[in-house]
């Protein structure tokens, strides 16, 4: 029998921080004498009840979970959260139907920033906040999840990045705990900071606390339906991209920074990858926007360097409709998304690290097919990566073009046409936010789609954000006999 | 120093062979008194000659080729193949430019099936015939290298089709000499069965001719610019999905069949794979047709079963513009392209076997994780897979993405529109024909696209036809280092 009790209380008090989390947009809706701080509070109370019921009933020692249960809880939790998540949006003064509050929410704990409220401007100050707050958690959430349990489970390559040899749960944790909190001061510090500059900048406050949350998580939830584009303020475009660059880098060598050891980051092989691969992709796009499009090279490398780095790191703010540049330009987008930041990040996508190993392997394979008796190691960061971890990696590869087919096949079915069916098949798979075409791309809004394209949507959020194998193990019959 | 001789002697055979070839539309064009029998007479005399000089110049032991001269080989004569198939194209009455040609005679060469040419139905019968003979050539040339060079240059999983363990190629080319010739003779047979059964349902000899060649071929080159739709004619499309599924499927196991063996073509797990996949996609494209456009149910049938089966084959025949039938048809129909036959067939893509593998490979990965200290070994065809099989089939599908992406990125560059550049990179790495859009999907032509776009998809349709590797690799330095 599958022992679920550990798994329950984890929940449990996951539901309870989120229920202490919903009081500050009931705070923020209470302070600007709006209604809606009854939903917050009624929203709270039942999520504190359920929580506490969770942790009462099932009180065990967590530190020793095993695998299995490791597995389940990531995919519950995560789950479950949403769904509690959900609830002030569903019962709020803007009216969502469920399905679409869970969609807002899924959209926000996987830091995606797909959203179907149109009228953001003019949105109840409490849920607004509460869409930032959601991805906020979710960032930080997912960085924990990528230090602490995603080596231990052996993800599509995350092994690469255990802290310890030891494969015991009960040995880790203290020191994992540790590297948590420390990541988690960092993070904060980061998004105090960031929420100074903003409101420095011109933001008014609750704009510039909403988007520092939104962006170091890599999010991309605004509260202006014409996201960043709203501001028109180039010191704002250049603070956010510094930003989401630093939230797409592997936040435990900030922590080796913050300790006097700033080396690791700057040597740090991925973080190389990344910033090239960026550098790229916008002085492509720049070039070919300004050509095309006969606009000023500044102008064109503002545009191009803001966008094309909100949609490669996932985050999913957008300045203006970069639908409209062209093919090559909107071919570039569509597969800068898959891309993403660095494993330990708040993004998603496939990850650099998983394109380097990719890389790494190839290249060696191509020596052997040269030389059939040569010896060729592939080798990340210096390190030789070992035949699990590559197997590892290419196997990931292969499940996520697979999972994505999947998904844009399911939404063509819904009646999404093919542009829209595989950009937001690919938006939802990496954790992205807007997509392409007219109806989801960049001036668009995913409020149009039918209920049932939303559900498939939410899905892939949760797969992609989970690294898939996490939630499609669950579904082996295997994993239940034991 | 790189000894050239055994692979321009080679391809001085090969040469030879296609000016023997070259006799034929040029006997076409005099019998129908047209005056492009002299662009015959001449160019093949000029491939006579150059391939005579090559001979000449180059006597050695072919049988003892080294790994590094095959994959020149392999490389260098599909290339000159081409660029002189291409010749007679360029000088005859249709007037081609020669960018045009050897795109044709690429696209013919490889199997692929995208022409540029517009005025099929009154074009003169030298130059159908010589499209015809070009894919059909190609097509038995494929198949060749497939059972007698791919294995032992252990190309993306290949070997896994090796005969011999042995490795030197001096013992295995009699055995493969033999098996190759009798490839060849039930491929010629296959052929002339269809001829007849074409013609005996209702087209003209020399169309029954030019559709058998390119249609056991996978090849999709018509005599029609409305493709197979022309005929309008059930029991053609029956025959020719039938002949498409021949095509597809390995031919050394005809070998074996006619041999008495039949048991191994029954019992394959990659034509099962194959003809599971082929019933889902055709199913699910019936059902929906019928659905969402209102067609009857067997009308639904008979075109999805047709231009599915015609896609996914990578044959690139059309009965009907596909494009027009919704978003979700067009999704399946960009999918399958990728998908392709089986290894050892005449067709392109990534192929079944690999997703075999890339499946169980997934799945003993998903066990793994598990069962963190068991031990899980996938298997093909009953055989437990090697990790080595495992490395280079998974490092061929992250090479297969990459460079889809990388042919995309350049025709968006070179002005295509988004799904025109995708969708083209697809349909020539993948050697299918026809791909999605107003301009090259299945009502359209790539006469419109501009001429760098043409040399981008003969690039790719080459690296999709080779597997990638056999090209790539002669881009490594080390490679010619020695």
């Amino acid at each position: 029998m599958f022992d679920f009790r550990p798994v329950l209380f984890a929940i449990g008090i996951l539901l309870t921080t989120l229920a202490v989390a919903m009081c500050a947009p009931m705070i923020a809706d209470l302070v600007t004498d709006h209604p809606d701080w009854r939903v917050f509070a009624t929203s709270a109370g039942l999520t504190l009840f359920i929580g506490g019921i969770l942790i009462l009933t099932n009180r065990t020692q967590i530190h020793q979970i095993s695998i299995r249960q490791a597995f389940v809880l990531t995919t519950l939790s995560w789950l479950v959260m949403t769904a509690f998540a959900a609830l002030p949006m569903a019962y709020s003064d803007i009216g969502l139907s469920y399905t679409d509050a869970f969609f807002e929410a899924m959209s926000g704990v996987t830091t995606t920033g797909s959203t179907v409220i149109v009228g953001l401007d003019d949105a109840p100050r409490g849920l607004l906040l509460w869409r930032a707050l959601l991805q906020w958690l979710g960032g930080i959430g997912i960085i924990v999840m990528a230090v602490a349990i995603m080596p231990m489970l052996k993800i599509g390559g995350m092994q690469l990045f255990r802290m310890e040899s030891s494969d015991t749960s009960a040995k880790v944790m203290p020191r994992v705990a540790q590297i948590a909190s420390g990541i988690g001061i960092v993070y904060l510090l980061l998004t105090a900071i960031l929420v100074a500059l903003l409101w420095m900048s011109g933001m008014n406050g609750f704009d510039a606390f909403a988007h520092a949350m939104t962006t170091i998580a890599t999010g991309g939830f605004s509260t202006r339906d014409a996201s960043i584009g709203y501001f028109q303020n180039p010191t704002i475009e250049m603070l956010i991209v510094l930003f989401m660059v630093i939230g797409s880098l592997p936040f435990v060598l900030y922590l080796h920074a913050a300790r006097g050891n700033p080396g690791q980051l700057v040597r740090d092989s991925q973080v190389h990858w990344f910033l090239a691969m960026a550098a790229c992709a916008v002085a492509a796009v720049a070039v070919w926007h300004a050509w095309e499009n006969e606009v000023g090279m500044l102008q064109a490398l503002r545009v191009s360097t803001f966008n094309v780095m909100s949609i490669l790191t996932g985050t999913g703010y957008t300045s203006a409709d970069y639908g409209s540049w062209g093919g090559f330009a909107t071919s570039v987008f569509f597969f800068v998304m898959f891309i993403g930041g660095c494993a330990g990040s708040t993004t998603c996508g496939i990850k650099v690290f998983r394109f380097q190993v990719l890389h790494a392997t190839a290249k060696a394979q191509i020596s052997q097919l040269m030389q059939p008796h040569g010896v060729f190691i592939p080798h990340y960061n210096h390190k030789p990566i070992s035949a699990e971890v590559s197997q590892s990696v290419m196997g990931f590869f292969f499940l996520f073009a697979a999972t994505f087919a999947a998904l844009a096949l399911m939404l063509g079915m819904l009646g999404l046409d093919f542009v829209t069916a595989i950009s937001g098949a690919a938006s939802a798979i990496c954790n992205v936010g807007p997509a392409l075409g007219d109806i989801i791309g960049p001036a668009g809004n995913f409020a149009a789609l039918p209920d049932a394209a939303k559900w498939v949507l939410s899905a892939g959020m949760l797969l992609g954000r989970l690294e898939l194998y996490t939630v499609l193990i669950l579904f082996v019959p295997a994993f239940w006999r034991g």
